[in-house]
């Protein structure tokens, strides 16, 4: 047997390379489908900048600690994992997915809402991210519409242009979106003869809006979707990170189970790299999700090491370190925004999640804002891009989730120095 | 803070789910996409059979050998990976994936190919099944033709279905597609006013046919797709597990790069459940693809597993054992089919890969066939699973890779006893 290294370039190459290519190229941007050419490059894309002069603070991706993150047990369940059952981790475990992870995802929120759920009510996805473009697929025609918040997700709202659908966005308050402009939303939609087909809504510890949906809205939201024939898709990206010790039931728990989804995920509670999260709901839906799925499911061995580290109880041991790691985080940007920030933009306190969400005064302007924070040495998201319609100038989003704590304050302070020069 | 195992069910869910539910149900049926409707359940789904009175040998999934995954490695791998870079590994990755493992994948086809290619010529996906339905979603409108060859592997045209594109099959022999059959196809298309987006071709050790697609072929093909614009996508998942000592070039190096796209995986050549794979092409394909990623990229978790995998050598030391394997169980199976089953079927010699692929002699009841293989004990795929059109029938997909070496020659003579008792 030839061993790989000791194969030499065979004599086809020379004659093979040297062709014609030069005279012709193959034209991708002409072939490319509708979808594929509605597409720009993802939002997170940033304009270039000169090289700044101070080591500059991040307080933008919505990222966990990474001290928390759990190297060890990741480590020992992955040994555990492969030693026991290597040949069934490593083999294709179909479209939907681990079943024993999404046993243990039933077990979890039956304890915390009452609900009476199985294995068969969830699909593993490509993390949250991987749930919003399979139920996208899944229910979007070119022309229909899609309701989000404003502001919102920016991946979500990308995902759903890319199925060449409308968006028609939702005003928020502190309290989450506002249910009568939802309804004025649906009825426009209505009268123009499109069909609204879903409702998204980050109903927890609104990214980037830091807001959270009251239970009288949530109830009055079920019931709007419910008459209409919505589908509410409730990304709970960030739901188990809460300040609070009382959260608010799911809109699929409220809706009875029917009419309405939530799509889950590792990525804020442990680690956005697992790529690993989940769709719940009533098993219609599931069963549609899954029937659109073509990449032969999520990877077993990561959902069964996932599985060995729920199962084991050290999930619900880290999740109360990390709320408490993130609201210290939390607490801290609060007190400088206070300190430094407070008459030039106004906030409300996040209950829960990763971010601040900052609404300037008047006269700042938001590009000599954003070279001055370049300058000063601290990175944040200027709001437009959490908003499909051009608006949101005026606002900012702050993450204290990544940053190390003992930087928050001289990050503010930064922030602060830029707010002035832009205003000035 | 409150544990959650200690957190009571809040008052709120009886009222909750006490609801209306029965009175109105959420109708997903109609709330689908046209896409979602156009798709059945994958077709690996089998009618329901009474229980055997033997237990079955399985010649079914190509899925390889269990005892050849490499679970010391990688749990090797993943400890060094996640103690050296854990943060990273544990981080979104980019929805074009770790350039460490694209990377290797450049330099691995550089140096067996003579290409010049780099990082920026691949994007991982989930599998070789996610590169198709990346491409698949970047190239095809409904309406659209893709072409493929008769019989071809199941999972694509279900992919290439779900984007309401159109299927025209091009005929085969034991070297491989034919070339005059793909011209016809592509002017039929054209007759009828449709654009021909793309070739999905398996050129190496085809799924199900076993066969290779000669060098001579390859570079009419490659001419014939040049001169109407067709891009080909070589499915090459069984590339690497070569008998041969001199394998045939890529489509894509015969092409100059220029015009095809390679998309490979390390689900044969390891395991089926890392679900990592790639795409790789020109830049503009890979630009396009990945401006089609929504998911937020394979895990790099995974990624930098089999990174360190590559990279330390292991990977190429794995092959050729594998192949050896391969080997064995393939010239097992080809004695038992020569001493069994020569005077009902067909067969090539398969030069690579995990399947041979029977052509039933005359007067053969597939159905009876079935029902005679369960009794008997042993599973294989009906070759009906592999066309578009309703063909194939009187074929049978075996598959050597995964079933104990041991058990071959049983399990042909099972097949055999079913062919006789078809055969009436």
């Amino acid at each position: 047997m030839t061993s790989r290294d000791q194969q030499e370039v065979p004599p086809w190459i020379a004659a093979a390379t040297a062709g014609d290519a030069a005279q012709h190229a193959y034209d991708i941007d002409q072939a490319q489908s509708l979808r594929g050419r509605a597409m720009e490059w993802s939002p997170w894309a940033t304009r270039q900048m000169p090289p700044s002069k101070v080591a500059p603070i991040m307080l933008t991706g919505g990222v966990p600690d990474p001290a928390s993150l759990p190297v060890d047990d990741l480590i020992a369940c992955n040994e555990r994992v492969l030693r026991r059952e290597g040949e069934l981790a490593l083999m294709y475990g179909g479209p939907q997915g681990y079943g024993g992870l999404r046993e243990w995802l039933a077990s979890d929120i039956n304890r915390r809402e009452g609900t009476d759920l199985g294995a068969q009510h969830f699909v593993l996805t490509c993390g949250s991210a991987g749930g919003i473009e399979n139920l996208c697929e899944a229910l979007l025609d070119p022309g229909d519409v899609a309701i989000v918040e404003r502001p919102t997700f920016a991946g979500s709202t990308r995902t759903i242009k890319s199925c060449l659908a409308d968006i028609e966005g939702v005003a928020m308050d502190d309290d989450g979106l506002l249910p009568d402009d939802l309804e004025r939303a649906i009825a426009a939609a209505k009268a123009a003869g499109k069909r609204v087909k879903l409702l998204y809504t980050i109903a927890n510890f609104h990214n980037p809006a830091a807001a959270t949906l009251t239970l009288e809205r949530r109830k009055r939201v079920v019931n709007i979707c419910r008459r209409e024939g919505v589908l509410i898709v409730q990304d709970d990206a960030y739901g188990a990170i809460s300040f609070g010790s009382s959260p608010l039931p799911s809109l699929f728990t409220l809706a009875g189970g029917d009419g309405a989804v939530l799509v889950g995920t590792f990525s804020k509670t442990l680690a956005t790299g697992l790529r690993v999260g989940w769709i719940m709901g009533a098993k219609p839906v599931i069963d549609a999700v899954t029937r659109m799925r073509f990449d032969m499911g999520v990877s077993p061995w990561t959902s069964r090491v996932l599985a060995e580290y729920c199962a084991s109880g050290r999930y619900d041991a880290h999740i109360p370190r990390v709320i408490e790691i993130y609201r210290r985080k939390r607490d801290a940007m609060l007190a400088a925004l206070e300190e430094r920030c407070a008459s030039r933009a106004r906030w409300s306190v996040p209950q829960g999640g990763f971010f601040i969400w900052l609404e300037l005064g008047d006269g700042i302007d938001p590009k000599a804002l954003a070279d001055a924070a370049h300058e000063e040495g601290v990175l944040v998201v200027g709001g437009r891009a959490f908003f499909d319609n051009g608006a949101g100038a005026n606002f900012i989003r702050m993450c204290y989730s990544n940053v190390a704590e003992a930087d928050i304050a001289e990050a503010v302070m930064r922030f602060g120095r830029a707010l002035d020069r832009a205003a000035g």
